[in-house]
C-alpha cells in the first residue's frame, strides 16, 4: 500500500467506489481476493482514489485493508477507507468504528455524514447540533492523526431542498474541522441536471459567506432518474473537481454513475486530460476483466465499453459505413479499446455480410452470389432460433461452408448422455460418443465413454476422449462459459433452447451457438462447433 | 386505425419509436403480431405518436400498416410511418418509396432527411442544393395529400457543429414546405447536455432570422455518452415540445433514450402533466409486458420500472427503512406501479429478513432466534451458489422450514434422465422418477416414465405423471421460463450451475432456485421446489 502522500493533491479526483458502494448491487458479492484483483485493475486504469470498503463494519473489508497493506502495490491510486462519523453521545476517541478506520492504515478516510436534518432526527435519532459535533470531532480526530479526510454529505441534495441552512452547516462544519473535500451525494438518486447546477451555485454562495468559497467539492450520483452521468458532468461544469462512481455503473438499485463513461466523456468530449491516452485505450479490456471478476458481465449496451457500443445492424448504415466509418461513430472506438463491429442478423444485407467477412479476413466483395446465399441462409437459420450476433465463430464456419472450405474432421454416429440420482443420494452423469475421425489421416472409428459433472460436461469429456489421439491440441482449448436461453418462454421446459459457448485456447477466444429442442442437444452442437473451429484455427 | 386528426396538435408530443428505431437493437426481432401487441400497450401508456416502421422498405412493416388499418383500435396514440425523402434526381411523384408511405394510410409521416452536409455528399452522393429540394418536394407532396409531416433531421447536432449554416438551411426548408415538427436527431449519440442547450439556442436564433422563430422542434437522442435521457430533458428545458424515445431504452448500439424514464422524469420531477396518473401507475406492468413480447426483458436496474429500482440490500438502510421508507426513495414506487423490495442476500441482516417476511405475510418481529437462524442459513446457502434475491418462493419454503411448517408431500427415491442421438439422426430424451407420495393420504409408492423434449422436460413430465393421481391440481401449474447461470465461469462445462424457474398457475406466478454441479440436478431442485410451493399455495 502507498504511504500517506506528501505531494499536493491531484487537480482532479477520479474517485472509484466499486469496492464499497458498487458492491451494494443486487447479485454482486466480492471476496477479498476479488477485491484485490479489482483494485489492481482500477489502479491500472489510473483512478486517483480507490475506496476499498468499510473496515470495522464489514469483516471482509477489514481483511481487505489488512491484506492491501502488504499485498497491494498501487501505481497511481491512493487507498481510501469508508466509515461513519462517531456515534451520537460517544467520545470520538472511544468510538470503536472510528478506531477501526484508523487501524485500517488507509491514508485517506472518507466519512459519511448525515446532511439532511430529517435523517439526523429519523435515522440517527439525535439533534442537528449533536450531528454537527459528530462531524467536527471525527474530522479533527482523523486529521490530527495525519490522515487525509473526505466527507460524503449523505442525502445532500434532498437535504438542501428541504432545509438548505442546516445542510450547508454540515458542509461548513466539515471544512471548519479540516476536511479536504466535501462530497455532495445524491443518495436516493432522484436529481436532474438543472437542479444539480442550481443547488451547487446556491451552496457556493452560502459557503463563500462563511469563508469557504474556494473549498473543494465533490459529487456522488446514482441513476434513479436515468441521469447519473449527466448529473456528475453538470457538477463538473459547476466547478466540482472530484467525481465518484463505479466501474460499469455497479451499485444499489439503478446503480452509481458509471465511472468509465464519466472519464471517457470528460476526457474525449470535455477536453480534460485525466488519464494517459494509452491507458484510456485499455478501458474496454479493464471493464471486461472487472466484469469477469465480479461475475457481473459488462452490459452489451454500456456506453464506450459495451460489445454493442459500436455495433451496426441496419443495412442502410452498413452501405454508408463502407464509405466513411467516422460519419457513423461519435468517437473512434480505438480510443477506448473497443471495435466497430458489424452485426449479422436477419436484417443483415449483403453489405453487412461483406463487411463482417472483411473483419474476419475474407474478401467477398466480388462474390455477390455467395453474399446472397449467405444472407438467405442466415435469415433462415435465425428464424429457427440461431443467433450469429454473438457467435462469430459459428458465423465463420457458415461462411467457410458456403465457400466449400468447411473443415470436416469428424462424422458423428451417435451419442448418449445420462444423469441419475441413486437411492443413496449419489448423482452420476455419464456419456458415450461414437464417431469416425476423418481429418488428418485415414478414417478411424472411435468409441469413448466419460463420466462428468453433469451431462454436458460428460459429453464434452467423451468427445475429447474420442478425439484426443487424432487431434492432441484439443486439450489446449477450454470451454469458459456457456449460456442457455429458452427461446419460446411460453412453453417452460418444452421449448426451443439456444446455447452460446465461449471457448479459449491457443491465444484465441471465440463463441459458438447451438439450437435444439433441449439443452443437451443445443449444447452438443455449440461444443462440436467450438472444437471444429478450434481445430480449423490450429491449421489442421 | 384512427382517422386523420382534425383537432389541434397536442401541446406536447411523446413520440415512441420502439417499433422502428428500437428494433435496430442487437438481438431484437419483431414479428407483425409482436408489433401489433406492443402498439396496443404503447397506446394504453398514453403515447401521443407511435412510429410503426418503414413501409415499403421493410416487408414486415408494410404488412404491419396494412393490418393496423383494420386491426388496431387506438385510444390516444396516432400512428406514424417512417420513411425517407425522395431519391436524388427522381421526381417525388415517381419515387416508389414515397408512394409506399402514402399507401400505408398512416395519418402522420415522419421523413428522415440528411442535415449534415458530409452525409449528403458522402452517403447520399448528391449536392447540398439537391438535398434541400428533396426535403421540400417530399414534404410538400405529402402535406398536399393531407398528411401531417414531421422531419427527422438526421445527424443534426454533428452537422450543426460542422456547418451550422447548411444544417439550419435543411431545418428551414422543412418548415418552409409545411413540416409540423422538425426533430433534432443526435444520430451518433455523442452529445452532452450543455452542448444540446447551446446548439438549440443558436438554432432558434437562426430560425427566427428566417421567420421560423416559433416553429415546433423535437429531439431524438441516443445513449452513447450515457446522457440520452438528460439530453432530452435539457432540450425540453430549452423549449422543445416533442421527445422521441423507445420503451426500455431499446435501440441500436447503446440504445435510444428510454421513453419511460423520460416520461416519469418530466411528469414526476418537472411538473408536466403528460399522462393520467392512473396510467403512469401502470408503467411498470406495461414495461414488463413489452419486455416479454419482444423477448428482451426489462433490465433489473432500469430507472423506475426495473426490479431493483426500489430494492434495498444494505443492512444499514433496512433498519432505517422500518422508520420511514420515504427517506430512502426518490419517489413513491407506487406512482409508477413498482414496489419497494427488500433484497435477501448474504448481506441481509435480521431487519431485512423481518421486512421480507412481512412482505410475505409472516410477522417475525418477536422471533429473534428464528431471524438469526434464517440469516445464518441464507449466508451459508448463498455461499454455496443459491440466490434468493430473485427466488421468493424458495425463500418462503426456507422460512416455512425454519418455522417447522415445511410441507413434505413427497419422498424422492431416485430419478434418471437420458438423452441420445441415434444412428438414424433421431434425438430422444426420457426420464424415470421413483418416489413415495406422502401428503394428502396414506404413503403410496409411484414409478413413472416419460419421454420429453429434452431431459429436463422429460423429468418434469415424469414427475407430473407420478404425482397426478394424488395431486390433480399439479396440471394447473406451468413452467414458464427457466434461466441457467454458470457460477464459476472459469471451468466451462464443469462448474456449479444455478437454475431459476418461473412457474405460473392458479393465479400465482413465482420463482424458485436450484443449484447443483450440473444443469439437470439444479433444474430438478428448482422444479421440485416449484411443485412443492404450488401444492402448498393450493392449500394441500
Amino acid at each position: 500500500m502507498n504511504a500517506p502522500r506528501t505531494a499536493p493533491l491531484a487537480a482532479f479526483h477520479i474517485y472509484d467506489t466499486t469496492l464499497r458502494d458498487g458492491s451494494q448491487q443486487e447479485g454482486l458479492t466480492l471476496s477479498v481476493a476479488d477485491k484485490l484483483a479489482v483494485a489492481r485493475l482500477l489502479d491500472e486504469l489510473g483512478v486517483t482514489y480507490l475506496e476499498g470498503g468499510w473496515p470495522g463494519a464489514v469483516p471482509r473489508d477489514t481483511e481487505f485493508f489488512a491484506r492491501a497493506a502488504t499485498e497491494l502495490e498501487l501505481r497511481t491510486a491512493r487507498l481510501a477507507a469508508f466509515g461513519a462519523t462517531r456515534k451520537a453521545g460517544v467520545a470520538v476517541a472511544e468510538d470503536t468504528q472510528v478506531a477501526a478506520l484508523v487501524d485500517s492504515q488507509a491514508p485517506t478516510i472518507t466519512l459519511v455524514a448525515k446532511s439532511d436534518i430529517r435523517h439526523v432526527r429519523g435515522a440517527l435519532r439525535t439533534t442537528g447540533e449533536e450531528n454537527l459535533a459528530m462531524v467536527r470531532d471525527t474530522v479533527e480526530h482523523l486529521t490530527g492523526l495525519g490522515r487525509e479526510v473526505f466527507v460524503d454529505a449523505e442525502h445532500f441534495f434532498d437535504g438542501f431542498e428541504h432545509d438548505g441552512d442546516y445542510t450547508t452547516s454540515v458542509v461548513a462544519a466539515a471544512f471548519d474541522a479540516g476536511a479536504e473535500v466535501v462530497v455532495l451525494c445524491d443518495t436516493n438518486g432522484g436529481m436532474l441536471p438543472h437542479r444539480v447546477t442550481e443547488i451547487i451555485e446556491d451552496l457556493r454562495g452560502r459557503l463563500a459567506a462563511v469563508g469557504h468559497g474556494n473549498a473543494r467539492l465533490g459529487v456522488h450520483t446514482h441513476n434513479d432518474s436515468g441521469c447519473a452521468v449527466a448529473n456528475a458532468l453538470t457538477a463538473v461544469r459547476a466547478g466540482i473537481t472530484h467525481v465518484q462512481g463505479c466501474v460499469n455503473g455497479y451499485g444499489e438499485r439503478t446503480g452509481n454513475a458509471d465511472l468509465l463513461t464519466l472519464v471517457a466523456d470528460l476526457q474525449l468530449k470535455m477536453g480534460m486530460e485525466l488519464v494517459d491516452p494509452d491507458v484510456l485505450s485499455e478501458m474496454t479490456r479493464i471493464a471486461q476483466a472487472i466484469g469477469e471478476i465480479v461475475n457481473m458481465p459488462v452490459g452489451h449496451r454500456a456506453p464506450y465499453v459495451g460489445a454493442s457500443a459500436f455495433a451496426h445492424k441496419a443495412g442502410l448504415h452498413a452501405s454508408a459505413i463502407r464509405v466513411d466509418p467516422d460519419l457513423y461513430q461519435h468517437i473512434d472506438p480505438r480510443d477506448v479499446g473497443n471495435d466497430m463491429r458489424m452485426i449479422i442478423s436477419d436484417m443483415a444485407g449483403r453489405a453487412s455480410i461483406e463487411l463482417k467477412g472483411r473483419e474476419l479476413g475474407f474478401d467477398l466483395a466480388g462474390n455477390q452470389d455467395l453474399l446472397s446465399r449467405l444472407a438467405a441462409t442466415i435469415k433462415q437459420r435465425e428464424a429457427a432460433g440461431y443467433s450469429y450476433e454473438a457467435a462469430d465463430a459459428s458465423f465463420e464456419l457458415l461462411l467457410l461452408d458456403q465457400l466449400g472450405e468447411v473443415p470436416q474432421y469428424v462424422d458423428v454416429e451417435s451419442w448418449r448422455a445420462t444423469s441419475q440420482l441413486g437411492r443413496d443420494g449419489t448423482l452420476e452423469s455419464e456419456a458415450t460418443v461414437k464417431l469416425v475421425a476423418t481429418g488428418a489421416g485415414e478414417p478411424e472409428r472411435k468409441v469413448a465413454i466419460a463420466e462428468g459433472n453433469g451431462p454436458v460436461n460428460a459429453l464434452d469429456l467423451a468427445l475429447r476422449a474420442a478425439l484426443r489421439d487424432r487431434f492432441p491440441m484439443i486439450d489446449e482449448f477450454e470451454l469458459q462459459d456457456f449460456k442457455v436461453r429458452i427461446l419460446d418462454a411460453q412453453h417452460g421446459t418444452d421449448a426451443t433452447t439456444r446455447v452460446l459457448v465461449r471457448t479459449s485456447g491457443r491465444g484465441l477466444e471465440f463463441q459458438t451457438v447451438g439450437v435444439g429442442p433441449n439443452v443437451i442437444e443445443a449444447s452438443w452442437e455449440a461444443v462440436f462447433d467450438a472444437y471444429t473451429y478450434g481445430l480449423y484455427k490450429s491449421g489442421i
